[in-house]
């Protein structure tokens, strides 16, 4: 089976205008087809400031109401996007940046909750892969923005993580896939403080093992459990670490955590 | 040839909820292939208000600076475009919305003034029509915002009707085109206070006229230029008139002013 890249990079990655420029430049020389899912960042929180959209976060988690929608779809679809597009198109590297409406991209549903209620928050439903493996045939690499859709006309806030986690695995059945989640640190580290601790390889029975130490830190926790998930439905491996460091030997020898 | 439509709608449209609904439903009924182009309207300029950002205005043209091409690219590319997009997806219509930037869609290049720089102002140099005939054989139906890129990483702020009749042109060779802007009124009147006054069919020889004979406000005379050099580059048709009044009888008997 063909090789596919499915990368993720979040907020870390894109507020750093050198280290995002870096990373579309290392993103480029990938001679396999691939697709980038960003996050957000710190511009949308800025601009909600500036505007003086209050946000209100409950549990930890913030709130979507109508404005937050309307400037999320602003930066995330619009700024972030086509930035990054442009970007790529400057180094000779097709792409095309979607959110989840465009060409029936990422069908999703608004979240039901017993409590709270989270607001325009989707939970994705089905990935139109048809409309992906022919931009990828046509050597244009995807750039997909966190945003949905539900078919009814309503735009949704949908984590990046999931996003892209559901491409991959539904991708997994024409492709071979290596998913990659970019973040602040090199890997998965075994002492938080010590960035040499990279641990290069987590299996189900290391991670048992890991978790029984208490040697893993609970934020990062689900990031592993859903590595695991993808895996279970069909994506070949995850990659964890930091975005550069990553990519630079994407091809070559493995850095960060590697998840099978 | 096959018939291509290539509709260009702006802020009178954009603006009015009812109104844009009314005019996507009425889209969604076209049979033909077809391209939808918009515009603004009144919220980019709102929203650089909000954020205080002044809007410089220098012989009746707006100066493009970063933070007012921020601020397009926020609201075109990313608000009003996905808002397009996700609503033709409610009413079966399958759209993908571009920026020029996407899949290189439209490459332009920042306009060059002797006197006052308007700032980041893009002209056309070329419309990936390859892309366009792709996503048209499949049925999706493009929705273009008016930014495009240079090819050097800069995002463009560009007008969208030269947007429109640029993709007119370029499709030309393999489409039949008709090529619709729409405005406020019915179409071209022969007076300005009269919305019974709509002139059916301008030719060369009836524009001269009407230009002798001092019939013409002088708002419309770029519009009507534009068409015949649209006409001249291999368009078969220019239609000029209100959205919803034009697009209600789109294949049968024509209302608004045909340029011919």
């Amino acid at each position: 089976m063909e090789r596919l890249f499915v990368i993720k990079i979040g907020g870390s990655v894109i507020d750093n205008e050198q280290q995002l420029s870096l990373f579309l430049s290392n993103f480029s020389t990938i001679k396999d087809k691939k697709i980038l899912v960003h996050g957000g960042g710190k511009l949308a929180t800025r601009l909600a400031e500036q505007l003086n959209i209050p946000q209100q976060v409950v549990n930890g988690r913030r709130i979507t109401n109508a404005e937050t929608l309307k400037i999320i779809t602003m930066v995330y679809a619009g700024y972030i996007n086509k930035n990054i597009v442009a970007q790529l198109q400057a180094i000779n590297c097709n792409a095309i940046g979607l959110s989840g409406a465009d060409g029936d991209f990422v069908l999703a549903h608004k979240r039901i909750y017993s409590g709270t209620d989270y607001g325009f928050v989707g939970d994705v439903d089905r990935i139109n892969t048809e409309l992906l493996i022919d931009l990828l045939k046509k050597n244009i690499s995807v750039v997909a923005s966190p945003v949905t859709h539900d078919g009814k006309g309503q735009l949704l806030n949908t984590n990046a993580d999931t996003i892209a986690s559901s491409i991959a695995i539904a991708m997994s059945k024409q492709f071979n896939i290596r998913l990659i989640y970019c973040f602040e640190k090199k890997g998965i580290l075994e002492e938080v403080e010590d960035e040499n601790s990279v641990i290069p390889l987590i299996t189900r029975e290391t991670y048992r093992q890991l978790v029984n130490d208490k040697k893993l830190f609970d934020g990062i926790l689900p990031k592993i459990e859903n590595a695991f998930t993808a895996i279970d439905s069909g994506v070949r491996e995850v990659l964890i670490g930091d975005a550069n460091n990553l990519l630079q030997n994407v091809t070559a020898e493995t850095k960060g955590t590697l998840i099978k």
